[in-house]
């Protein structure tokens, strides 16, 4: 079916538009949430619009870490409590979100902003897999000019995320500096019966050595 | 899980968060579309934000039929050319949206803005049915002063919606306004194996009778 005007109201319309440009709403979702916005209260409108705004205006990506941030560089990569030695590489902002949600990792990132995955168009130029180089090969160009000592993978376990880890591992090889990769197995909370066969695969073959002193 | 702060940047958080207070919007989805918002570009982002605005600032409902218009009243209201003694009852600005798109229907409307609904709290008065029976009882609140004589119930066919029309047939029936519903039947296009037992048991009893002209 054709996309024809649907007869709403010039702005109303602009803004099913505006809904149907962000991935996955269509323009039956569009129209959902624009009337939302319509009956909504003059305030939160007004928030949403100034929100997007700010958005744009305000935030940009780290120019050494490539993280979201308002200021350049990040928070994290001008912490001086952070180990700016040890680097750890993630697709996307949202990882590093989690990661920093448990409050364990004390290293800095680097946010790749997606993975190599050749079928959708996606080769190592369109990421920032030359900077993480550059920060490398260049301590100025790291965090607070601190030499780097290990990178980190932190990619998702899916086809891309380990072909793009693959191929990392072997450029960061070149280059001589110290690469893992974080560890997998059991998901801890759940039951060995219910977790599948390539979950079990990685626990066995990662298996961790128990020293005597754990045993006591 | 507690909705801690995630660490964006704080006006992708205020971004989340007000894509997250639309309906059927979880967080996961509201970090996806702001971050989507972030990637575009400004022209994009400032088209949105003013849409927004727009819509709140310059869309409001008719005095008269209630549906969606940046005029009061709204441009079928004021049509001359619109047959304003007949007025078709629907609940959404959206179903007055998909019958102007057929083209054929040239009376008025009158959107309820829902059915309805004892179960969601849904009262007659927080409809548009008070206002619909002052445009029956007095000319001068109908379109252009139009005396009606005419009422077509276009509610969605559910329980809920039949039962609005229920109620509407009854009060209507008692201010002497001739009342009829849109036809229910096959829908044309598909194929009678494959209606429901509903569907069909409408066809039957609705059976419309063909005249010898018809047939020649």
């Amino acid at each position: 079916m054709a996309k024809a005007r649907s007869g709403y109201p010039e702005p109303v319309e602009r803004l099913i538009e505006s809904f149907g440009r962000l991935p996955g709403i269509g323009r039956r979702t569009a129209t959902r949430l624009a009337l939302h916005v319509l009956k909504g209260s003059q305030d939160e409108a007004k928030e949403f619009s100034r929100a997007i705004e700010d958005t744009k205006e305000r935030v940009a990506c780290c120019s050494v870490c490539y993280q979201l941030t308002e200021s350049d560089p990040c928070p994290i990569c001008a912490d001086e409590r952070r180990d700016a030695s040890i680097v750890l590489v993630v697709e996307q902002p949202s990882d590093l979100m989690s990661i920093e949600g448990t409050g364990i990792y004390r290293g800095v990132y680097h946010v790749l902003t997606g993975r190599i995955d050749p079928l959708a168009g996606v080769e190592p130029t369109d990421l920032t897999i030359g900077p993480l180089f550059d920060r490398i090969g260049d301590p100025t160009r790291n965090s607070r000019g601190v030499a780097i000592d290990e990178v980190i993978l932190g990619l998702n376990p899916t086809l891309e995320g380990d072909s793009t880890s693959l191929f990392l591992a072997e450029e960061l090889a070149r280059r001589g500096v110290r690469t893992s990769r974080l560890a997998r197995g059991i998901p801890s909370g759940t039951q060995l019966e219910y977790a599948s066969a390539a979950v079990l695969a990685d626990a066995i073959e990662g298996r961790q050595v128990l020293g005597d002193e754990t045993f006591g």
